[in-house]
């Protein structure tokens, strides 16, 4: 890139190599998260706009049950930003189901031009950079950006019949039956804006060359690291920059070694560390064994429990960064590794 | 959208309800095609860059082929555009496959921060229009985009066994084993640009209830038809506004249907319309059926055929417009309609 030129080619947000420092911070205007009853019982019970108590949502198939939880979330953050649907420009959506069903058929009523957008359980993070990188650069004044996943749709497609009450290893992860939902708007429209978006760092693909898909954590582990030690740099900070740095779903076995990783980098970040996998479940009483996980995961997370606190002032600046474990039943039966990705945003209080 | 103040907010750019006009519209600076031996001994088999004789790619598995498709077409779009790796910041790619997995073991050794796209057959539009977002919005000043699919790997994640030997009713498409790469640049680095992306209109999803997976050309006609439709009143024009009004694989049944809605909404774009899917093979000695299909028929076909022909002034400006169906084989098996998607491109010749 020219330096000389690029603010007169209005490249004047990009920082360093996958960095971009928004104009004008997209504003969070609402938030919504829905959940099953499962994450309803855990830690994060209270914090969640509706928990679901039938995990088919009155539909026929665990997918339609999925699409449905994505339709009512969606409908709920529209509800609760004020706006009317048609101010809303474009829908930003993913999950973890091969073809993306879940966001297809749980998108469709709603009539948005839509975005299909894939990053395993990273989608949240990827989707909003995406919707921030469209409301920031004037292509929309509203865009509304969901994920999802579903405990059942998720065993069906990944691993097992649930019929046949499989065996899990520690550190194995229990994907959450939960949805989230942001509307991010170009200005704010009279209320108190969750957050704003000041900036996003985009992943790369991350190959350790791990072959377990019962231990996505340590699979997620080093593109977290990876994503994390880039926003450093490209920004020119260290850890203390955040209050609150939030993984998506690294679970126990993937947050030590984060930990220990990030340690001998030269960063400590345990004390202002948390992942959204670990705080979802109660790992003792609820059987999760590592964690949650799944797009919905740290979806519903930041909707219902870390969005209100950077509103509420609690934390002023946070690095808010899923994770995503890159592989299929085809790849993995093939032999192939699971290679990770981590997408991260900047979500920052806005002061008065 | 208070209008009075669009202009202040930097919303300029939209166009109605679904459409953009891009303020500073990207350069393609360079396009590169390959494609398998089917696709080469096709009608188009000179205009590709490449013909791989090897359906393998030297690979073991038929994911890895396309994988290997993937990153073979990638650098050689990067060679074309005369630029360094390090001069391109992001990386849109999409396939057909589950967990996008061509895509992620594809683009993996090219390290790009990158954004994984699912928009079935349509994801070369909208990862394009992704693509000219962000350069436009100044958020990049190179990325690059691609997608891919191939015969095999699809069959086998929709359909039969290659073994089983399958009778394929004559509505049914042929996936084409392809890929395109496209450079997006925010300005014009010495040599002649293949054309520039003025404008975009991003499809909504149209579920007209069809339930057979082997007529996908119908149940994607009705979205290029509503994206269409929608792209011309958003800008205010009509079929006679594009020299050339291009689809991605609706083949010729698709393409009866959309003739015939359209002539009834008093729009006859007979004379200006063509099919990537039913241009790439010759359906009688081919034995292709209704034509071609997948993420790579469109993706190739731009970049071999239909953007030299843009650069060359035969075509001054065409509407792409991809179309893909919305369909896993859990949603098909479970009894769920194929809805269709179409993501439309306005590509504009350059003078001079």
């Amino acid at each position: 890139m020219n330096g000389e030129n690029s603010s007169a080619d209005g490249l004047k947000k990009l920082r360093g190599k996958a960095s971009l420092c928004f104009g004008e911070p997209p504003f969070i205007l609402a938030a919504a998260s829905v959940v099953g009853k499962k994450e309803g019982e855990g830690p994060l019970g209270e914090c969640f706009d509706r928990i679901e108590m039938d995990s088919m949502l009155g539909q026929k198939t665990w997918e339609q049950a999925e699409s449905e939880l994505q339709t009512r979330t969606s409908k709920l953050a529209i509800e609760k930003s004020g706006l009317k649907k048609e101010d809303i420009r474009y829908y930003f959506g993913g999950d973890l189901l091969a073809q993306l069903i879940a966001t297809s058929f749980g998108s469709m009523d709603l009539e948005f031009p839509m975005f299909g957008i894939y990053g395993a359980c990273s989608t949240m993070g990827e989707a909003m950079g995406l919707g921030a990188m469209t409301v920031d650069g004037g292509f929309a004044e509203h865009v509304i950006v969901t994920a999802s996943s579903h405990f059942a749709s998720a065993e069906k497609q990944f691993r097992f019949p649930l019929e046949y009450g499989n065996q899990r290893p520690y550190s194995a992860t229990w994907t959450v039956t939960g949805c989230g939902s942001v509307i991010l708007s170009k200005r704010n429209s009279g209320g108190k804006p969750l957050a704003r978006i000041t900036g996003m760092t985009t992943g790369k693909i991350i190959d350790m060359q791990f072959k377990d898909s019962m231990n996505m954590g340590a699979a997620m582990a080093m593109a977290a690291l990876d994503t994390m030690v880039q926003n450093f740099r490209d920004f020119g900070v260290n850890e203390t920059h955040y209050d609150k740095i939030i993984t998506g779903d690294l679970g126990q076995v993937g947050k030590r070694l984060l930990l220990d990783y990030l340690f001998k980098a030269g960063y400590d970040i345990e004390s202002r560390y948390m992942d959204c996998g670990i705080e979802i479940f109660d790992e003792q009483t609820q059987d999760t064994h590592a964690g949650g996980s799944g797009c919905g995961c740290s979806a519903s997370v930041l909707c219902g429990y870390i969005l209100p606190k950077i509103r509420d002032g609690v934390w002023k600046r946070v690095l808010f960064l899923p994770t995503g474990a890159l592989l299929s039943t085809v790849s993995f039966n093939e032999g192939q590794s699971v290679p990770g990705i981590a997408h991260a945003v900047v979500l920052e209080h806005m002061e008065g």
